[in-house]
């Protein structure tokens, strides 16, 4: 296992390597890849006035990002300016690739994303994993990820690294999943399950989704409150851009805020906790439902079809969603609130009476809630790009692995 | 009003200086003077290993910092040692002082600390100010400012910068107070009333106390939340050493999380917010108390006279922070919860209940709540002390103003 990945933060930052000539040197060359992902094809004389170095060091910076295959040249720029032609500058659609993975309850999915942002090869699996052992499941997982890995080296690419989105808490290592109540797993070391042949990083659903928000997201804001739900509520906490990780990297623990003090106990040992009235199994309950494997697809087709008690049950989940964001929103002042994985498929029904709530308890105006585009798809982006991001946030360090 | 100053953070990162050679000197001259701040006196020699840089790089920087009175000599280091004689460096205790202030309920406070977080000079006045407008009271506040900036440079030093603690919700441009319903203030520009000759910051009292907790509590986490109450209650967030402001700055509005969401209505338009259940004032009437002067020692000598019904309305208010707490670590994740405050002097009573309410209601060891030890010092305090952080994180920005 090498080192972990960088955890994401705001583009062309780099903050974390040291404060050397050879720091500067790294910060640079990250610069210029955040600069010609951002906006590019650029030619170098303007990648030198984005990020405020001279032509010359940008060229020395660009060479060596070209000879690591992470830049490309496109040819000389349109003809009929003056001067000399520059050629512009590409982000490289061969070399390295992110390789996101997903364990939902029901899924496994994995797949490899380009320096550019394009899905370059992806594998599903379909059935329940819940209650089943990490080992086999695991090793499913990673047959898939030879075989999206084998698609991307067909294709010019190898893999930068690993970061795999699942159901549950995992530790600040990064491998160890702690607790996660819907596959019935505890204290799970994935790192020792999975390839040990690239960089790896293990972390939360939620996480991974708002970092696909952040960054795939149109006009996402850097300080967000990202609420994800399948059967459990998670949510992560994003503010300027990074992730609110907390001590142990159990922040965003939305599901277990209390709502009613005095209501119905929890199995995490509270009473009233937002998921004994949010949660999909507590909504199928009021709505009178049997479980069954694609609960929100049941739930929305029978709100949709104007079953009242359905409907009733998904406004009484948006009101206490609504009392456990209006205490989230005091303490964090978040810029907005974004609703995404199952949520988002049934917000028509959630919205109004989530908002209402919100509101009635707000000073001022109420945090806006918004809807993601990227529904159930968050997490796995989130996770193949967050390898990409890796890379244009220290390219150096992916070419000494190369 | 020149610039303002900067906000807390981890000691020696000073990262928001620009990533240049300029840069990397300033960078490095912070460095010299965090490092000598936090274990001086020193020789250049230790400071040099201490940072990471060459003796020779190190004595220039410190010639500089000795120039602009940061540093002091103190004359040859202990003899017998192999070699030339080191002089030992300190942090100068003239040059400049950070001025802090506080605008409270009953009170107005000023002092100045220096470089070595030694008080200098303090000057309080007591009096009510609730309902005041603001402009005499901010009269009488630079009254004692003048004072005691008197005071400071009689005795060598001079002002690097104001800072004000306010009882309410600061704009971002940390000069607006927003909202502050215990001195019945909203929106005044308190950069249009206070002195114009000194870089000056205006933040809420939870955030300087949690300031003062991070940089003068002994074995304080770099994650917490610290819980601060004089008639409302405040909290401050503090992730990786750095207060969360939110985007309008308003983060840590633990007042107004819904404790009981069908509870008695409160001010802010919510119903059941933890203020009407743990707020002074909610206390003493549930206590049937009358409110006077001080609240706080009203109900700690009550208490300590065995009154059950004040003993029972602060176990009650205890419950209800338990309840309210729960939630906010759920979301954060802290390292532990701090007490400060007028909270820190009824803990005796409030904290039995509220521990049993979080432990209850947490799968797993609950988060630990102290006491802090500076109690209602804690936000001038953090507030002088946030100006000498300024200077410790940026040196060069002061001498250039010197």
């Amino acid at each position: 296992m090498t080192a972990p990945l960088h955890e994401g933060r705001a583009p062309g930052t780099g903050r974390s390597l040291p404060d050397t000539q050879q720091g500067m040197r790294r910060r640079n060359l990250a610069r210029v890849m955040h600069a010609v992902s951002a906006e590019g094809p650029l030619s170098r004389a303007t990648v030198a006035s984005r990020i405020g170095l001279t032509r010359a060091a940008v060229s020395t910076l660009v060479d060596e990002l070209i000879r690591w295959n992470l830049l490309e040249e496109l040819g000389p720029e349109r003809p009929g300016r003056v001067g000399r032609p520059g050629s512009a500058l590409a982000v490289s659609g061969r070399g390295p690739a992110g390789i996101g993975a997903e364990v939902g309850v029901d899924h496994l999915a994995v797949c490899a994303v380009d320096l550019r942002g394009e899905i370059r090869a992806r594998a599903v699996r379909h059935g329940a994993n819940r209650g089943r052992a990490p080992g086999p499941v695991i090793e499913e997982l990673t047959a898939l990820v030879r075989r999206v890995v084998g698609e991307a080296e067909r294709e010019g690419l190898w893999p930068a690294g690993l970061a795999v989105a699942v159901p549950g808490l995992v530790a600040r290592d990064g491998r160890t999943v702690v607790r996660a109540p819907n596959l019935d797993w505890h204290d799970v070391d994935l790192g020792a399950l999975l390839p040990d042949d690239m960089p790896l990083i293990v972390d939360n659903e939620a996480n991974f989704g708002a970092l696909a928000e952040l960054w795939l997201g149109a006009g996402t804001p850097l300080d967000f409150l990202h609420v994800s739900a399948e059967i459990g509520i998670g949510a992560a906490v994003v503010v300027d851009g990074r992730l609110l990780r907390g001590t142990r990297g159990f922040a965003g623990e939305l599901g277990h805020v209390p709502v009613r003090p005095d209501g119905p106990a929890c199995p995490c040992g509270g009473r009233g906790c937002l998921e004994q009235y949010a949660g999909e199994e507590a909504v199928l309950r009021a709505a009178g439902l049997i479980p069954r494997e694609d609960l929100v697809g049941l739930l929305a087709a029978r709100a949709e079809e104007g079953d009242e008690a359905v409907r009733q049950s998904l406004r009484d989940a948006g009101t206490a969603l609504g009392i456990a964001l209006t205490g989230a929103v005091n303490l964090l002042d978040p810029e907005s609130v974004v609703l995404g994985g199952a949520l988002a498929g049934l917000s028509a029904w959630l919205l109004p009476s989530l908002e209402a709530e919100l509101a009635s308890r707000t000073a001022g105006p109420a945090c806006p809630v918004s809807v993601s585009r990227l529904g159930p798809e968050g997490p796995l982006l989130g996770a193949a790009h967050s390898v990409v991001r890796a890379v244009l946030d220290d390219p150096a360090a992916v070419a000494e692995r190369s």
